[in-house]
């Protein structure tokens, strides 16, 4: 009834949403889980974040999780979860083409980024991948 | 345009929802999301589980997270975090109220849930809850 994901319907479910939950560590010991917008170029998971509680906690802890999951109702679903190191991206050329990968699949960022592109600098974007170690999934059908 | 939800917000949509995004830390040091059903009685998030992965992870570090949410697209979403405590159900008498609670909030489970009460004990899904420290939440509309 459950069972586990091939590779190629991992990667594929992780191409196709770009809504997930990352998952991450506050204070050593709390677990902290957001939504966030994604893109994943095949090999590692890129996105941004104004700085607050979740970029905060991933600079003290970089082990990052991402659980992408499509749901149709409790008997029938997919999930995949990413486990990853977060990785900041601050040189202007890496941010460029990563900025370039989250705009071209999430096509309604683009009045936020360029607005936030040019913030002064304390509200400016943080661009971050997470390099994947690991990626499990399992689906009831 | 990002604003803090109130305590009734938050409260209403605990109640409407019972999809939640779990998040526990494996080995002391990595997260871990996984989807679930919930119920939540006004006081306390309610839930059920076979053995595995994130049960065995919150037998270690009881913190949990529950996080919350109604996407409508990328600019309109609310999101409530759920921070507590993973808390067993063990007595017979409390399992029952929990199951029966989650039963009437969740009227598909009704077969899984009679399977698995029926199994041998290892496959006995586990029971518990969620004691809630603190909830946050904020939307953008």
């Amino acid at each position: 009834m459950i069972r586990r994901l091939s590779d190629d319907e991992k990667t594929t479910l992780l191409l196709r949403r770009h809504l997930g939950r990352l998952g991450c560590i506050l204070d050593g010991m709390i677990p902290y889980v957001v939504p966030i917008n994604y893109v994943f170029d095949g090999e590692n998971i890129y996105s941004h974040s104004l700085p607050g509680t979740k970029i905060d906690a991933l600079r003290m802890n970089p082990n990052a999780c991402l659980q992408v999951d499509e749901i149709s109702d409790e008997f029938h679903w997919q999930s995949v979860i990413v486990v990853g190191e977060y990785e900041e991206i601050t040189t202007d050329d890496e941010r460029f083409l990563a900025l370039a990968q989250l705009l071209a699949g999430l096509p309604g960022l683009t009045p936020v980024e360029s607005f936030h592109d040019h913030a002064p600098a304390p509200a400016r974007a943080v661009v971050f991948r997470i390099r994947i170690r690991e990626v499990t999934g399992v689906a009831e059908w």
